[in-house]
């Protein structure tokens, strides 16, 4: 069996904490299962500006670029806010994504059974939700030219930045969207503003011939995107799979995250296109939460979502499906034990650390 | 006592079942109190475009411009969907928004004590919910330009959209946020992508400064918008007032009035700057939610998000304090008394029509 390279971003804040119980994971399924996995650590966000100035070194680019898959923790804190806006610790976040064209983020936004009550929506709103947000990630507003601030002269500055999207970036990633449904409940809500922004227009007709094309066996609706956030809060149910671009895809999947009542349990997986000689795809795995400054270095983080966020990748990168089934049920038998760690934390339950919770879902595996 | 013009532009689909209601309390006010209204009505929206052709005719828009307030219904519906996108329903909105240069948009989210069991959220994280969000109107990408679809060629088209900033823009809808939160609790949140966002960057900056200069009194926290959503889902209360661009703002109002419940309730006053000599500001008053064409015409729409809107007509453009209490009053009465629509109905309470709600909230008056 060919060795698994895995290259690993742990990252600032609460990141390597919850990593390291995802390393004790990868060496427990080395030595019990021979998974053959080789792990290599580099540096992102704050930890990688301090070290040499950049969010993220060319060699570690490189290094993200050749690896099978790339696990990442979180970036940021209020050491580096102040840091120039082009090596603030966002932008090695921005790059990986940009430089290994992870167009498709998928975010899945499932609700715990043993959590549902955690959560600030009504139980019965949220108790069995399982939807995935499908977020466009190279293209829109975040990366779009010209960005930049202007000096008008007298005291007045103009901070600019584009939403740009072509044709081939709304029709891969709702190719993606579809096929995902597909293996879901085949229903598909494409979110935008068309009724203010010509990028929304364009979303909305790409998505249409795209399902026309070659996906209309899924049901596909059409949502504002100000109405689809409502709709998020007010009956969540009734999504399957959402698709979206990058900067909404960032609000309504936080959005939808929160709803769970558990930020602190939910995974992202970051993909690119199969190559076309390998089909493999670049990918990159992360939590949903961020690197939370105010808790690191306590213990007290709560590594599910970077165990999950592994989970995924053995899914999606390794095809090793079993074995991402029993990382994901591990995870829900712990919390059927009823171990929590603070953030999850409910009266009658047994509170835990990083530590702990990493140790008592490794031992469930 | 001068006269008090209203332009009346009740829209599509609810939009003149909800503004009737308000006429019938005009004629109640200038009746027994002789307030001196004189409303006159126009068109906006689909019934504009299918009356001439624009979603918005220059003699309303002149009209418009020169009232003391203007009152807006709802504009929209699926039978104006494939009209172009220049005259579309939504255009008159903004036209109206552009040229009145309606740059505050104020909208509360209040959760009515009647009505907090009906949140999809717990009851303990909306009930005596009142936050207030100050939406900038007149910039961002709503209007910035380029705005365009380009046709590459090869199938290819290119959305594009651009979001602008300046810094006076910034400045005043800031200062509008920090008075107004010297009336309230004195705490202003500012939310923005300053971490992907130049327009961010600067919007931060400015926000600082202002406050640094003239608002110091008033405490003053920043969020990244995405945080900013899952923070309103998670625990609306810890907010007082939030000031945000066009487009965040359009996406958190829509949010937070989803979280009390009752987006059938809620106003908008939508104003621009005080003239320099009259300091009369121009003002636009409408309720947050829209046309709703599937109950359209069949007398069952809360009007009560509209009359709402005249309250706060009566408060920021004619400043009677007293009549926009016994406006807010008359609603809070009809709600305790268990009066609802089918909106907003539960077991045990009595429902009622559009009108009946309407005339019930006169009775109150
Ligand atoms: C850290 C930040 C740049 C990022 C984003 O805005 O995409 C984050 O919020 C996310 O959703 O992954
Ligand atoms: C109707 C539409 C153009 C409008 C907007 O996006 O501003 C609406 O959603 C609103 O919030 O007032």
């Amino acid at each position: 069996m060919a060795t698994k390279h895995l290259f690993l971003l742990p990252g600032d804040g609460i990141g390597p904490e919850a990593m390291a119980e995802v390393k004790k994971l990868i060496s427990a399924m080395n030595d019990k299962l021979g998974s053959g996995f080789a792990t290599e650590d580099g540096l992102v966000g704050g930890c990688a500006y301090d070290a040499h100035g950049a969010a993220i070194s060319d060699a570690d680019m490189d290094k993200a670029m050749a690896a099978d898959a790339v696990l990442f923790g979180a970036v940021g804190g209020p050491k580096w806010d102040a840091v120039p806006y082009e090596v603030r610790p966002e932008a090695g976040l921005l790059r990986l994504r940009k430089d290994m064209e992870l167009f498709a983020n998928l975010r899945p936004a499932i609700c715990y059974p043993a959590l549902a009550a955690s959560s600030s929506l009504k139980q019965e709103v949220v108790e069995g939700l399982d939807i995935l947000i499908v977020r466009e990630l190279t293209g829109g507003v975040y990366f779009g030219e010209p960005k930049q601030i202007i000096d008008l002269g007298n005291g007045q500055k103009r901070g600019i930045d584009t939403q740009v999207y072509d044709t081939f970036e709304i029709e891969r990633i709702s190719g993606v969207a579809f096929e995902l449904a597909r293996t879901r409940k085949n229903h598909v809500t494409s979110m935008e503003k068309r009724n203010v922004m010509k990028s929304g227009v364009l979303w909305n007709e790409v998505v249409t011939q795209t399902h026309k094309a070659r996906y209309s066996d899924v049901k596909l609706d059409h949502m504002l995107a100000d109405a689809g956030g409502m709709q998020l809060v007010r009956w969540p149910k009734q999504f399957d799979v959402i698709v979206t671009d990058n900067l909404f895809g960032d609000m309504l999947s936080d959005i939808a995250a929160m709803l769970t009542g558990s930020i602190g349990m939910l995974p992202s997986a970051s993909l690119g296109a199969p190559d076309v000689r390998t089909k493999k795809r670049k990918a990159l795995y992360e939590p949903v939460h961020g690197s939370a400054p105010d808790i690191a270095g306590k213990g007290i983080a709560n590594p599910i979502a970077m165990i999950a966020s592994f989970a995924m990748c053995l899914r999606y990168s390794f095809g090793m499906v079993d074995e991402a089934d029993r990382v994901e049920g591990a995870i829900a038998a712990v919390l059927d034990a009823g171990l929590r760690t603070k953030d999850i934390f409910s009266p009658g339950m047994t509170e835990v650390g990083t530590v702990e919770m990493g140790d008592a879902i490794i031992a469930r595996f």
